[in-house]
């Protein structure tokens, strides 16, 4: 890091003793604010939702509110921290929401790591919530909590982790492969080295978007339906990933793919394995702070494009490019779901942000704080919300 | 009303959608911003945190943060409208919190009724919050509910409903009695119409504070021993209270007696019932928005102090003296709990904060707006922590 971020992030912290400030949308000066804001005026809004469910939108906060919802299992890359040493996070996610999209958003951090006692919570608080932002929850559980949430909650549930990364990182091969002549998305072998949440919905949503061929690695290699100690996500890519039945170590199966995707540790990419793939080939390296593969020694291994996580390389593969974006767009228009679809929309809409004349080699993705960003996710994942019938209003 | 206030509620609630805001402590504007507030910076006060539980504090918004805890199932005196009906008035107490104290709150709107559920939710949403304040649960679920949870967590717990009302009544008792001649707080025989959450809070209370006899009565008359059809809670104030076993109804046995508490129906005590009442009886009939007995009506009856729930009478008794400031103090120590005796003290802190000079029948408690009652009651709370052990700093 250039600066030093730790230190600055826990003088900021200590100072403002976190990040999520409450504030109120009206003021409560005299009697008559009282009795206003609250009883006995505040009966009358009780009343019409009591009457008429649909009113808690007119009324309440809920149809701009998300919660933030994390049991602290898969912190970052800090694992299973716990509950309270989430917070910063969680907190640090809802400003986003706010800064980035105008959707107020709240930390719920759960004590609480058992995945049934995790969909009851979250189904007892959401009363109050127009979505759900699950937010670093660890393998396999957070797939069966997101999937229950989605057919048990008629609101959007949204697992940043999977689905944000997912995103935005097919945001980035989508204007990536418009810079290698004769390929096209349908043309792509990708190798995935990271079979956690990230590397699995990644994997899903190249799939949907009808690339050749994907291959999931994890540390001991591509995984196959012989392979032992898969979870039961695993199982289920393996039925449609890895065409060919490739099996080996990533060195192995890496020669002559078009893409790596690296949702795991520094180090795991070398020039050598670099320089096995095909033609111009794509590197999309994204274990944090310390990338699968550095710039550097990826461009000696002949990559063609190279993007991190990091914002002091080009092309930073940065969820805060899609997440607020897809709320703000899911809530504008009551979503019932973030679906697929609407998925796909937020990836096209992120890749045509960047205009032919600016993307390049160091440009497929748009910068962070590129404030049309949001907007265009915003609108792609509202149509795609009524083309696919979610939409409410 | 003197106003149209359920109009004017509803024009505001749609119009600003709801009351409670969420907002950023920190701006993020550029990469550094992002990098400090968000990652890779933001690991640092995790793993702080997760090294020493204690900083949870320092570095996030956890000390300063409530929880406005309700299942909806006893907003106002609309019964139980469910979790979503109820929000406003979770909004509504939260905005409360931050505009008279200070302190920070988010409304939790709980889709379930069961006791069991609620206390575990409570429990694992808890991380992110400081303190708990239940609000609209119906007895006598909230007792055990609130029971549970103050042993259970390590943050303070408190049903407004009960202790909020129990100790601005008693504060109310404390100036009243000041103004009838010969008699102190120890003399007072009281009966309290209602013996559902607030009565019995109230009961407790005043015989905290020493009372001579305290009756409770309901629908049916006083509650007696041989009383059917009694909950748990009833059956244990049964024990403590009414010391010579008086039957009857309302009407029997308020005779002779020093003080009324009504949190009951409107119309339930009349002139006549005043009228058989000990010199200059006290009436605090806090039914809304309709009290027990109208002003006039009591006054004519003989009533020497008139309290009631609305702002548009003398003596208001408003929650809003008591909360705020009781949160402010238990959240600035850190305490792990609201007990007994930092109840008290805000009781007189709020009694208090009415001098000599401005005492009198029409000016028995301070005005809702009057600043310096939330920072007396904080003070007292801060005080009676320390010195009941239960303050942490």
């Amino acid at each position: 890091m250039s600066k030093n971020y730790a230190e600055l992030a826990l003088k900021l912290h200590e100072e403002k003793a976190g990040k999520v400030s409450i504030s109120s949308k009206v003021s409560v000066n005299d009697r008559d604010d009282l009795s206003i804001a609250y009883t006995p005026g505040v009966a009358a809004p009780c009343v019409k939702i009591s009457e008429n469910p649909d009113d808690v939108y007119k009324y309440t906060c809920k149809g701009n509110m998300v919660a933030v919802v994390s049991d602290g299992s898969a912190v970052l890359g800090l694992g299973n921290i716990g509950a309270e040493a989430g917070i910063p996070v969680m907190e640090g996610k809802a400003i986003l929401f706010k800064e980035f999209a105008g959707v107020e958003a709240f930390p719920i951090c759960l004590d609480t790591n058992d995945t049934e006692e995790i969909i009851k919570t979250v189904k007892y608080i959401a009363p109050v919530f127009g979505g759900i932002n699950l937010e670093d929850i660890s393998a396999p559980r957070c797939f069966e909590i997101e999937e229950r949430l989605k057919k048990e909650l008629n609101i959007p549930v949204f697992h940043d982790d999977q689905h944000g990364t997912a995103i935005v990182v097919s945001a980035a091969i989508i204007n990536a492969v418009k810079l290698v002549e004769g390929k096209n998305i349908e043309d792509l072998e990708i190798v995935i080295n990271g079979a956690g949440s990230a590397g699995i919905a990644i994997a899903k949503m190249l799939l949907n978007m009808n690339v050749k061929n994907v291959i999931l690695c994890d540390r001991f290699g591509a995984i196959t339906e012989d392979y032992e100690d898969l979870n039961w996500a695993q199982k289920e890519m393996v039925k449609v990933t890895n065409k060919n039945n490739e099996k080996g170590l990533l060195k192995d199966v890496i020669k002559g793919k078009d893409v790596f995707v690296g949702v795991s540790r520094p180090g795991m990419l070398t020039k050598e394995m670099v320089e096995t793939m095909a033609d111009k080939p794509i590197i999309m390296a994204m274990a944090n702070p310390t990338p699968e593969i550095m710039p550097d020694e990826a461009k000696a291994g002949g990559a063609f494009i190279m993007g991190t996580g990091r914002s002091d390389f080009p092309n930073q593969i940065n969820n805060v490019l899609a997440f607020p974006g897809i709320f703000r767009g899911a809530l504008d228009v009551r979503a019932t779901d973030i679906n697929e679809e609407m998925k796909v929309a937020a990836a096209y809409a992120i890749a045509d942000s960047v205009s032919d004349d600016e993307l390049g080699v160091d440009m497929i993705l748009p910068m962070a704080f590129d404030a049309k960003v949001t907007e265009n996710v915003a609108e792609a994942v509202r149509k795609a919300a009524r083309e696919t019938g979610v939409a409410r209003i």
